[in-house]
């Protein structure tokens, strides 16, 4: 182990460089503009599995963006564990507010900031210089190893999900690792068993089939806009429950023991407002934030628009008002339940004088992971021994609907070894990634491949 | 007098082919773009005023559009009449819902159809029309005459304020004779004597300092787009009312003999309703159709904009949301008054967690003409001899700023006597004008200036 240690030591100065020739492909999987980066992005990607010492590596082609995969399955009747991750990334607008190029990644202050550098790029990096360490110093590592790694998590990944289907056997293990999740708090060890579902609809409300003059007609025609705010405000009471009949039928308890160890996180309100620069939190009352984002589902409108909306003022009744609204579920929550419940109560609260049309874009279930599966343990464990500090265990408020298919399609547990932090901005312009996080990540992995070969499956 | 119809009835197609000229000119005040069709629009209107007849006739340059005025003042001891009336137009977005290009003018089923063919070029140039029928067949109109027609209405008459501050005694007159507002039904002559007033605001409600994942922020961050739905959906109650402390207390009591003149009107709701494509109207509860529009206040939410609003999904909480809010004033409601309530109730519903900036735009304070002066008498009976029908007497739902300028800065009462009707698309694709009323106006104008002279003053 210490050879192997010595040796991320002394080239970790080549790996962010490598990594920074890996931000420096603009993969925006979104965007048909960059096709030809996906695909380069692809092949960087498989390269660097097989120079790290995979026996096996493949570019298999997709009805959309290309699925990279790796294996090494030399240890035999050791587990083998499954490494997802994704070589895509989100777009970079608005461009204006970077304060370097998104494509043209530089250090401050031991962060790298790049399009992709924490989601996914550099957390992904971590399991591949890990992986790479093992061949260069003990010639394998310690268990089998797949790699599968994306090109449409920021899209769907609607084609990941066919090629898992039809190659499970190709992806059987005994275990699936992601690192696409956050640390608890810069340098705290953090193990995510909990993620919340998400159902995400369109509203269009349609009134007076042209706007209308807010004169003549103020007082009798309904009003879209005015509408739409109705209906949305309806969607929560005065303590910020959401009030869909049924809505928190499936909503599983939470133990008082996972209570207290939420509690005992300290978190802090104050410096989260501060964060986000808002004057105070808001949320459901009677929950902590951390226990709003973690174990109680939330409702937003992500975003509305009707009528005038340029400089100045017309006086216009509009004809039509649409809004996107999304609510993150949690266990035991179904999707389609909601879909359905949401749908009833939209339509009972609307006014009979205008259409509606509700459109249900998509969504995904929550997750939690047991947390005394070995693999968990041994991920806690790795973790430990690189951060020198104790694992703490939490939920996360976002959603990865992948998880879902890997658990239906390979029936395997997940574990979710996050390095990021919530502030690197994902998705914003300005995306970092702490490169302490960065190596002690590849460190993380390492003791994690050992921790798991050590226990017999 | 019959000389004069004779004259009208023998040139009315050449008033037509003039009028299509007049329509040909897009004079687009707002769209800096069509400046120098503002300025030949101006000098056509006065080539128009000065061919009928008038003795002076100039172009006031102003610092935006020009002011056009003429006059006559051969009368001695006869009142002096002030026609308003403005020569420019509405954009004409959306132009893909036009059947026919918006400034070439095109005569379908009895109507004519282009921008500014109702409003106000049409009609403006029936009392155009009538003074040149007096001159040409009587030698001159029974009454002194003075012209003002502005470029500015469509764009808040700003300057056009400023021109009638500065020359008073230029505009010096008994009476101003509008025709601006609508018939109460295809071929009824009409007179509006009350018309409501307006306050619109702007409101920003800013939240975190930038989009937030929807995952790791929802139920903790303040959503602006949520809480300006609330805001917007606070304004009314279930009733319709508006919940504004203090709101209705200076809202002018109707009394039982105009209730039941409104009542023998027959209003029929269910055609309005067919008419702007709604399955039902919608409005505060006690109040008929008409009465929601003509005596009772409105409030309109005119347009609204918040976070992610194109194709598909993108799971933030907006950082900010904004939206339009108009209200619609009746006698005697103040609108400094109703500014002052509007933003006191607005902080106070509003949550403490995010910022909120209320903009006053512009106002108007509501009017009502009385009935019984000879002015109004006068006009009555003229349309009524021209029309064939008895005059009936109606409020507008809408808001002419400019009346309010004018009794205050001229002193002398203001007749409306409109020619177009609701359905005639003002504002919207397709305006048109239907050239029976157009052949009727120009008669009932003329009898209107004979009825005047009548009048002792």
């Amino acid at each position: 182990m210490e050879e192997l240690l010595n040796y991320i030591q002394n080239n970790y100065e080549n790996f962010i460089e490598e990594l920074k020739e890996y931000l420096r492909i603009p993969s925006i999987s979104t965007l048909p503009a960059h096709k030809k980066d996906i695909a380069r992005c692809a092949y960087f990607t498989a390269n660097k599995l097989k120079n790290a010492g995979l026996s096996r590596v493949e570019i298999f082609q997709t009805e959309g963006h290309p699925v990279v995969y790796g294996e090494w399955l030399g240890a035999p009747g050791k587990p083998t564990i499954l490494i997802y991750g994704h070589y895509d990334v989100q777009p970079v607008d608005p461009i204006e507010l970077w304060d370097n190029p998104p494509f043209d990644p530089v250090i401050k202050n031991g962060k790298i900031y790049a399009r992709g550098a924490n989601d996914n790029k550099g957390q992904l990096f971590t399991h591949i210089k890990s992986i790479e360490s093992y061949f260069r110093t003990a010639g394998s590592p310690p268990v089998n190893i797949k790699f599968l790694v994306e090109g449409e998590e920021e899209i769907g990944s609607e084609h990941l999900e066919i090629f898992i289907k039809n190659n499970s056997d190709l992806l059987k293990c005994g275990a699936i690792l992601i690192s696409d999740t956050d640390l608890y708090a810069e340098g705290v060890p953090t193990i995510t068993y909990g993620l919340r579902g998400l159902v995400y609809f369109n509203i269009d409300i349609t009134g007076p089939d042209r706007d209308l003059h807010s004169g003549t007609f103020g007082g009798v025609s309904p009003n879209p806009a005015n509408i739409l705010a109705k209906i949305i405000s309806e969607l929560h009471d005065q303590n910020g429950k959401i009030t869909i009949p049924g809505f928190y039928d499936d909503v599983l308890k939470v133990s008082k023991k996972e209570k207290e160890s939420i509690r005992s996180l300290n978190f802090s309100e104050k410096k989260l407002a501060k964060e986000i620069k808002v004057k105070e939190l808001q949320g459901e009352k009677g929950f902590s934030a951390i226990e709003r984002t973690w174990i109680r589902p939330s409702l937003d409108c992500n975003g509305i628009i009707s009528g005038f909306t340029g400089e100045g003022a017309k006086t216009i009744i509009p004809s039509k008002a649409s809004a996107k609204v999304s609510i993150r579920l949690v266990p035991n929550q179904n999707p389609n339940k909601v879909v359905k419940q949401f749908k009833r109560f939209i339509n009972k609260v609307a006014p009979k004088s205008v259409k509606v049309n509700i459109t249900f874009l998509h969504g995904a279930p929550p997750s939690l992971t047991p947390l005394d599966s070995n693999v968990t343990k041994a991920a806690s464990r790795g973790m430990e021994k690189a951060f020198g500090k104790k694992t703490v265990f939490v939920r996360d408020g976002g959603s990865i609907p992948i998880i879902n298919i890997f658990s239906k399609r390979l029936k395997a547990p997940v574990v979710l070894m996050g390095l990021g932090l919530s502030s690197e901005n994902l998705h914003s312009p300005n995306e970092h990634f702490n490169l302490n996080h960065f190596k002690l990540g590849i460190l993380s992995s390492a003791f994690f491949m050992k921790e798991i070969s050590e226990v017999s499956r």
